[in-house]
């Protein structure tokens, strides 16, 4: 089974070693890791927008080559996960794939986004009169809802701050739930 | 051709105004618009947990229904677009719908997010050593990469400061483009 590492990882200096060390342990699990940044893309002479947009067709077909999902919402930026991680999510989902989620920050949503947006934690809305979210949920109920219909698992783990988007603890977690599922596909 | 219109404003206190807007413009286009709170949950007695999960599904259902989605990817709490949006655009271009997409925040994406972190215009990644993007892109390239991929178009445009989230001035010419476009499936 392949399973495509979806996650704001990328953006690290060391992202190739953490795409690594993802790799080794989908290997110790039996899996085959796809690291957004495993395919080359030739880039040369053309302008970074044309540069960005092949970028992202290349990550789509890599996805299309995969089975399964796992993606790293770690909040990103904001209360929520990165958007480019959840693109993915969603582009797997509509495929059939397994999309399993893990974030380092065990922070419920509701209080999350009530001291990102620095109100009290009785508020329901924000400055802009929009919906505070009270699903019980870990993000946006899109992420939660797709990560569940598909067959994932969702794994919430406090992470250590300076190691948010290298801690692997939940990634594994996610691997050894995927072990344990029956080949849905 | 029915349009699934994704977006932040299904948290707006007058939500389903700002739906019902957007689905007479489609009517003036001769599409039928989609709003994600248009079909009806039975939420009664379940946990909010359950609520969110169904309301998910619901959602990717309606955009199976649907021929293209026009996302409102006007930055939503943070530098970048809403993730339930993102997710909906990810799996509107998987299933091969036309996506497009509009911001009514026209400054790009790189000092956007520069002045969000509140590092200089000259940084070039943020104070966890993440790279802050340079593609010349309106969002994250997976959003730009699918919308372009999918013949859709990205309209960027400057809205009122208190009217971020319900200005149509880009979704009409979204739906104007839209009009123009051969039907592509």
């Amino acid at each position: 089974m392949r399973i495509y590492l979806a996650g704001p990882e990328v953006f690290l200096p060391d992202a190739i070693e953490v795409g690594e060390r993802k790799k080794q342990l989908c290997a110790n699990y039996g899996f085959e890791g796809v690291f957004p940044l495993d395919a080359q893309a030739d880039l040369a002479g053309i302008s970074p927008r044309e540069a960005g947009l092949r970028i992202g067709q290349i990550d789509e077909n890599l996805i299309r080559t995969c089975q399964a999902v796992i993606a790293n919402i770690t909040p990103y930026r904001g209360p929520s996960a990165d958007v480019g991680t959840a693109y993915e999510m969603g582009f797997g989902r509509a495929l059939g794939l397994i999309v399993s989620a893990y974030t380092n920050v065990a922070e419920p949503f509701t209080p999350r986004t009530q001291k990102f947006l620095g109100v009290g934690s009785d508020a329901l809305v924000d400055p802009n009169g929009m919906t505070i979210e009270t699903w019980d949920l870990v993000d946006n109920l899109m992420l939660d809802s797709g990560v569940i219909a598909s067959g994932g698992v969702m794994i919430v783990h406090n992470g250590a701050p300076d190691q948010l988007y290298r801690d692997l603890t939940g990634f594994e977690q996610c691997l050894a739930m995927l072990k344990r599922t029956p080949k849905t596909r």
